[in-house]
This record gives C-alpha cells, structure tokens and sequence, in this order.
C-alpha cells in the first residue's frame, strides 16, 4: 500500500509518476484469448474485459476472487441550499442502514461475494457551502485524499468506488462544470429526484459556486479541494492507490466518475485501469463518461449510487475474468477452427 | 411439468390458452419495492425486473435460486451452402466442449450456479436443405418442441435459452424474414464471421429460401417446421413450456430471439414471461428485439451463442431478486423519507 500522503502537492507528485500498464500480462491474455474455443471477438467486451484486468493486475491469468466495494460518506455545506429531496440527515442514516446491512449495496455485494466497506467521513461536520467558500482546506483535502487510499489493502483484485452524500450530484455537477466548461444545466440534474424550481434553484447554486470560485481556481486537485467533499476527495485517494497497487477500479455512478475526472484533467491516463461500471439515469453522468472516455459496461437506468452500479458491474468483470481462465483451447478440445 | 405434445396443432392450441401473468404477486413486488431504502425508481430496470419475476414466477418474494441454463444443438442441411466460417462438425466438438466444462458457457454458469444442461439432437442427421425442402416434417417439428418442453422441470425458478448450431444464424435470418419481412440483408449478418462474397452468398441463400416456401407458407408454426431447424423448434417449446410451467425466461442472441419469434409472432403476449438477456454484435438481433419489444438487459457485443449471454444476465435478475428481498423498509431503517 502506497504511504499515507501528507500534503496536496504530494498527491500532485503521485499524479506525475504513475504505474505504468503490465504490457507482458496484457499481452499474455491477448494470446490465450486468440486461443479459446470461440469465433475471435464473439466474447465482446469481456475479451477486452480479461486483457485489462491481466495489464492493471500485472498478472496472467486475471483473478476476481476478491474484490471490494467501498462506499465513502460525507454531507456538504450547500445542502442547506435545498438542493436535495432528502434532508442531510438521511447520510447517517444511510451509513447505519449499510452497516446493518439493509442497503441495495450489501445485497448486491453479497450476491457476488464483494467485501463491503463504509467509511463515514465526519458527517456531523459538513463542508463549507461551496458557494461561499473552498470546500475544504488544503490540509482537510488532502487528509480526505490520504484516508480514501487506505482503502485499498493488499489481496484485493478489483475494487468498486463509490459514494452516500445528500447534496453530492451538486458538487459533482460542480466539479464537472469547472474542469470540463460547459453552462450548470449540462452537469445538473434531478439527483434524488428534485424537479421544475428546485432543479432550477439546483442549477443556479451549481453555477454560483463554479463563479465564485472561478478567479482563483488552480490545477484539478484545486478543484477538488474548491468544489468537492470529503467522499470525492477519498474516492479521488482510493483510485489513485489503486493504480499504485495495481487494483483495477470499477467507478460507480455521477459522483464517482466526476472524483474520477480530477484526476482525468489531471492526467487522462490516469483512468487506464477504471472502467465505468454503468450509466446512470442522471443526465451529467453520460455526458461525463463520454467526455473521460469510459463506455460503461451496463446501461440499467439505475441511480443510486452507494457503488450499486459499480457492484453489479463486478459480475461482468468475473465473468470475463472466469472465461478466460476456465475455457479449453481449440487444440485441448479438439475443435476445428474456420474452414476457410 | 406440461404433457409432452405430439402434434403441431397441440401446439397451436396451447398458444391459445397462454397463462395470465400474476397480478397479485407482481402488485405485492411493486408495493415492497416502494417502501425499499432508495429513491422511487433509483434501482433502474432491477426494480422493474423484480416486479416482472414476481408476476411470471407468480409469487412474492420471487427469488432465483435455482436458474438452468438450456443448450440445445442442432445441424442443417442449410450449412453444405457455405454460409458459415466453421465446418458442420464443430456442433459436435462444441457439445463434447460443453460436455467436458470447456465452452464459456460452463464457465458462466459456474459463476452464477445454474445448473446447464446440454441437449443434442440428433446432430448426425440435418434437417433438411430449406433451399430445397421444408427443414422439418410436421411429425419431426413437433418432436422437437416437445422435446425442448422437457427442459422445463419443477424447481427451476428461472430459464436462459440457447443454442449451438453451425449454420443457424442463416436459419435465424430466414425465420425473420419470413415473418417480418424486409429484405434478407436486414436480418443476414456474419454470424461466426463471414464476410465479403461470402456474405452475399449467404444473403442470397436465406432469400432463395423464403422465396421457396412462400406460397405455400401458413401460420409461425409452419414457418418454424419450413425454415427453423430442430434447436429452434426445441428452443421455442422451452420457452412455451415455461410460460406453463411459472418460470421467467431469459433469451440469447439472435437464434434464441428468431425461436421466440415464432411465438411472438402467434400471439405477442406469448412473450411476455420473456427478457432479452443480451444483444449481440449479429446486426438482425438489435433488430429483431425492437421487433419483438424486448430491450436487453446487456449490450456487450457478444455474439457466442450457447446461450452465453442469457447466462451472464441473469446475475442481473438474480440482483434486481436479492435486492427486492433484502433490502430495509424504510420504516426498518429509520430513514427518512423525502423533505417534501
């Protein structure tokens, strides 16, 4: 596990010296794939699927014994702002719902056998209002940077990212329109489900806080500490510690993908080795995964976040992952390749 | 389990008598599902598949437990046109492949625990050229359906419909073009992987073969027996048998679709305890599930058969199942509701 950071322009370092893709690895799996008693390509994107995660596990065959999903939770200052159909209150309540496992995600984890964490993130202290100030110091950012690393640990083999926060399709709407332009309608939509004036109320506060900030914005990881909250920042940590410690990511819904997009604008390779899990039912979150270029693996209209999407999607990584290393090859069973 | 059938008109006249859907246990699956720890409709299409598996399982809670995965093999006559890339004796190789846990079908369902059974028939002895003859006589058509009724045992809470058969993604082809009409090129496609003149030529084989039995063409059934072959026909009594016998289906690709079709095409509703698992990369399928009104669940570009795809989906249902039985009430959680 990478050490613990202590400053933003550390992060910033690890930012510039990134883990480069296992080329052997991937390229091990490209050959037995070539091999297996299929029509070349007629597994789809779980072929592809198998080659990324031999190059971002650095090693052949890919495994998916043991992957995690993490949810981090926080509350932010805007959601005083009525920018939810929830009040802030149902964050806690949502973190004690998925510790005694009552949450769409405890389901889903233990369908495909994901070891759960939740981390809460001082949710009786609320971010600044982002319309009013930066989100967080840079000392608070980057200890929320540093605690989301600590989430990947050694043995994991892929890990879903994601996120409980009332108010957070805003910040990530936020985030989203500082590092990628565009006007507030484009990134903000309904969220929990707000609609006609509070979705305009919604839409006017994203975009008074991306003008506010605007002036004195810096590099993405201001950004971040300007217009994110402390789950976008551990997000943005663990991500970042999965590429150090070659765990492939499966980002989850609007929030993920917009922590994500940090570290995009950052550097776009630094996604290599996440893939979008699925595309949500919130507007922002196609237009984002288009703009970092993630086509997602499901399509289901779910909108949850809580790493839902991201957790089914495991099922597809293990599928691919299980036919690659389980199939026979064309000469062990003995069937004939194309006539031609 | 439903008699076995020995006649092409006690076919029809099961068509005719279609079980209703449930209504009470899909009404018990919407009102659970309203009061689930989540915004109204955050689960996306799991909490429309919870209410349907509920409605066609009659039952609340649906669960799927006990899924089964269906391969039904067949050759044809059909295939001596060179309308495919592999020679007709890999249907054989591929069934002792499933046979030994080579294909990815073993794999697939290992990872979901179905239970796969793999069914020949009579692979030694194609049906006829459709070219030149019906593929079937009406007694060998309604063998095959009957046959593939006995898939469908008591205890199997939920059914993926596939196949193996070189040359029937031609047959699958011809089957559409017959009952939808259009042009051959609409619904001809590589299939294992033709391409250039060969896939003119195989264009041209599935218009000759419409053209030679349409003016004696009668009803889907005897579109079936005229330009299906034997894994169609068992294929379209498995998902007609499980409409009897409350079990949900999960369709394939696009031959698994063209058997569907035939039902479809007697009575829509014949397909409504059906999901399209999948599409495929074979351009006819996206157009044939708009034809039969069955979006699918994944979009992977396989394009496999076996049954491959309708397997991985159904770690879909059994998430949108687990997350419908599992999850808190909201009066269970102590969440509260929208701010109103």
């Amino acid at each position: 596990m990478p050490e613990p950071v202590a400053t933003l322009d550390e992060i910033r370092a690890l930012l510039r010296h990134l883990p480069d893709p296992d080329a052997a690895a991937g390229g091990a799996a490209a050959t037995r794939e070539a091999q297996l008693t299929k029509p070349a390509g007629a597994l789809g994107r779980l072929e592809a699927l198998a080659e990324w995660l031999a190059t971002w596990q650095a090693r052949h065959p890919p495994r998916l014994d043991h992957p995690r999903t993490v949810v981090f939770a926080g509350n932010h200052g805007v959601a005083a702002r009525g920018v939810s159909a929830y009040p802030a209150a149902v964050t806690a309540q949502m973190v004690q719902n998925f510790i005694s496992g009552g949450a769409a995600v405890n389901q889903l984890c233990r369908a495909i056998d994901a070891d759960l964490r939740v981390y809460e993130m001082n949710l009786e202290t609320p971010t600044a209002d982002i319309v009013e100030a930066p989100a967080m110091s840079e000392e608070e950012c980057a200890r929320a940077i540093a605690y989301g690393m600590m989430a990947v640990e050694p043995g994991i083999d892929a890990l879903a990212v994601g996120e409980m926060g009332i108010a957070n399709t805003t910040i990530a709407a936020a985030l989203c329109l500082a590092l990628f332009g565009g006007e507030a309608a484009d990134w903000t939509g309904p969220g929990t489900g707000v609609a006609g004036a509070a979705l305009d109320n919604k839409r006017a506060v994203v975009a008074a806080a991306v003008a506010r900030h605007t002036p004195e914005m810096g590099d993405p990881v201001d950004v971040l500490r300007r217009l994110g909250g402390l789950e976008f920042a551990a997000m943005a940590g663990a991500i970042l510690a999965a590429r150090m410690g070659r765990v492939p990511v499966v980002l989850d819904g609007f929030c993920s993908a917009a922590a994500a997009a940090v570290l995009y604008a950052a550097d776009p390779r630094a996604l290599d080795h996440c893939v979008a899990g699925h595309v949500s039912a919130e507007p922002g979150h196609r237009r984002l995964l288009e703009r970092i270029e993630k086509p997602p693996l499901l399509d289901l209209g779910m909108r949850l976040g809580e790493a839902s999407g991201a957790t089914l999607a495991l099922s597809i990584l293990k599928a691919a992952a299980t036919c690659h290393a389980g199939m026979a090859t064309f000469a062990e069973a003995g069937v004939s390749g194309p006539a031609g």
